[in-house]
């Protein structure tokens, strides 16, 4: 397959308050350099899809308030690369806005649509799955959607049960059924099972497909795009997103497409992915040392101390002693330190701090 | 009595490296603010004395490397009422120092000598105590110590053993032993027998007193402060000291002078006193909430946490959730986070440090 077809979107626009004190509002989660490698999430998120398109086939979707980020992190991406929305409106309105973006510079465009501030450990197997989901939509009309195998019954993601395609393809399987973050005992029932995959938020269309998926599923927002189809590229184009954005449903490609369409493929993955979303999630794809500590960043002693997730900015030193099971995250202006177990309450500590202080530790 | 002759000496050069990471050895324990008061211990120990003595009869004894904090923090003491020791030679040469310098200056002085890094929360009872101990070592030949009534085994604390005086008086008691940190069974039948205080280090003698005992039971000390009885408050004083300080032992008053004279007194006091000794000193003074945490500065937000002690600096913030009986420190550079149980490791962790990393943190 050629590549000059291929594009390339991500989408960094995400708040990801479940990060806090770390993710900020105004620097959440995708600007951050997670893992101590000297690069962020949106910046390996690029750097993995510089394999798969022309650097110039690359957009980032991402909210008004972080396209200076974008561009710092990014300074090979040009003006038209970058697309800022007004307001967060999910990732259905993002793909149509992109969608049409692309229509005007290729019709002949495939498109991987992703997050970006997912792990990918394993780079290779990445370009070779996206290699094949490419081909898959390329020569059908296919929305295809990337599967991971499970190996633990997690709650936190959504699950995607499929049965075998018409035309068979070892990892290629057609999608029966989704399901948003399930109860624990659902979860185990689904690993199980072994017919779920989680669903990774990793999409491959051709353009033809999600242009004719988005005016048979979701037809007032394809109408509401398909408006400003004389203005992308042009210098109206963001005068149009600004009155447009608002008129926008918010809703999921999940819910608004892939949940109703018929013509909805997986491919059975194996990415070494997690989506970060939790800093437990981040625990298992840490580095430990002989007392199953995993610790980023900062001078870290640690002293009869076990299985604890640690987070330090700068070089900033931790002394610890006598710690079990515990998330410790610490950033210039902001401390938490929380059982691994209880780490969705998070949020609420998040919310407590909205409504209490001002919004200076958000 | 008048206050004229009396003489206030603050001990100041001490390193408190078991409150570390907040008490660093370029900024020890007595320069900061542990309860949040706005006055640093040093401060809070000056301005107790000004109820005792003039303004310009208290002298602050530091080590040379602190001289320019102790005139930041206490800038209405002259020039000649900082007297900077060139190395750390304990408690007995300071003492023989401060007296030397008292004697060229008031020949009928009474002197009370404290540390500068003590907690004194019942500040007219302490006013009392010292004016009747001031009393006793004016009338006779009385070496004096204050000696506090125990409320608990404390095993890091000295002892005093006493025993009814011949002249006496219900709080003044005749001293019998000195016991230096006993272990946990021999602190509890002290504690169980009723005749033993812990030894607070406030000392209080007439200049005659003092200087009989320096010449008794250290004589070699005594000689060599004595000889530069024509310099002190000279130009040549700093040039005389820098050369006999390396000349002396290093003793304390209490080994050097207070375990072998047969003339020390104690008096029973109850001051709300504590040496401060460890974070967990500290934690049993602060204010609790109703989990039973004490926490100073920051801001503190904690979840099902009990019976911790947190120490935050500045504005920063901690969410704290699932802790019990953990000491959490946050400093500009370095968070400590240990089980109050086992705060006597926070000296080893020191030690590590300084083995192992360059001194930045220490």
């Amino acid at each position: 397959m050629t590549k000059e077809h291929t594009w390339c979107v991500i989408m960094a626009g995400g708040v990801g308050s479940r990060f806090w004190p770390m993710s900020r509002s105004a620097y959440p989660k995708q600007f951050l350099d997670f893992l101590g490698l000297g690069r962020t999430l949106l910046q390996q998120t690029y750097d993995r899809f510089t394999a798969i398109c022309p650097p110039e086939n690359i957009l980032v979707v991402t909210n008004l308030q972080y396209a200076g980020i974008v561009k710092d992190q990014l300074p090979l991406l040009k003006e038209d690369q970058i697309l800022a929305e007004p307001s967060r409106k999910n990732t259905a309105p993002c793909v149509a806005y992109a969608s049409h973006v692309i229509a005007k510079r290729d019709p002949h465009a495939n498109i991987v649509i992703a997050p970006s501030d997912h792990l990918v450990l394993k780079e290779e197997a990445f370009v070779d799955t996206i290699d094949l989901a490419l081909r898959q939509a390329a020569e059908d009309d296919r929305l295809v959607t990337l599967g991971i195998m499970p190996s633990r019954p997690d709650t936190g993601y959504g699950y995607i049960q499929f049965q075998d395609a018409p035309k068979p393809h070892p990892r290629v399987k057609k999608v029966k059924t989704f399901t948003e973050k399930p109860d624990h005992e659902t979860a185990l029932r689904f690993l199980e099972s072994g017919d779920f995959l989680w669903n990774a938020g990793i999409f491959i269309w051709s353009l033809k497909s999600i242009m004719k998926a988005l005016r048979t599923h979701l037809p007032e927002l394809d109408s509401l795009f398909s408006e400003g189809a004389g203005m992308y590229g042009t210098v109206k184009e963001q005068e149009f997103i600004a009155q447009a954005y608002p008129q926008c449903q918010s809703i999921s490609v999940d819910h608004g497409i892939m949940e109703k369409a018929d013509n909805v493929y997986t491919i059975v993955s194996d990415l070494g992915w997690s989506d970060l979303g939790t800093w437990g999630s981040l625990y298992t794809h840490l580095p430990k040392d002989a007392q199953e500590n995993g610790a980023v960043g900062g001078m870290v002693k640690l002293y009869d101390s076990h299985r604890n997730m640690v987070h330090m900015h700068d070089d900033r030193l931790l002394v610890m002693q006598g710690m079990e099971d515990m998330i410790v995250v610490s950033t210039e202006d902001a401390l938490l330190i929380c059982r691994k177990q209880d780490e969705q309450q998070i949020r609420t500590f998040v919310n407590d701090l909205k409504t209490e202080t001002d919004d200076r530790y958000i």
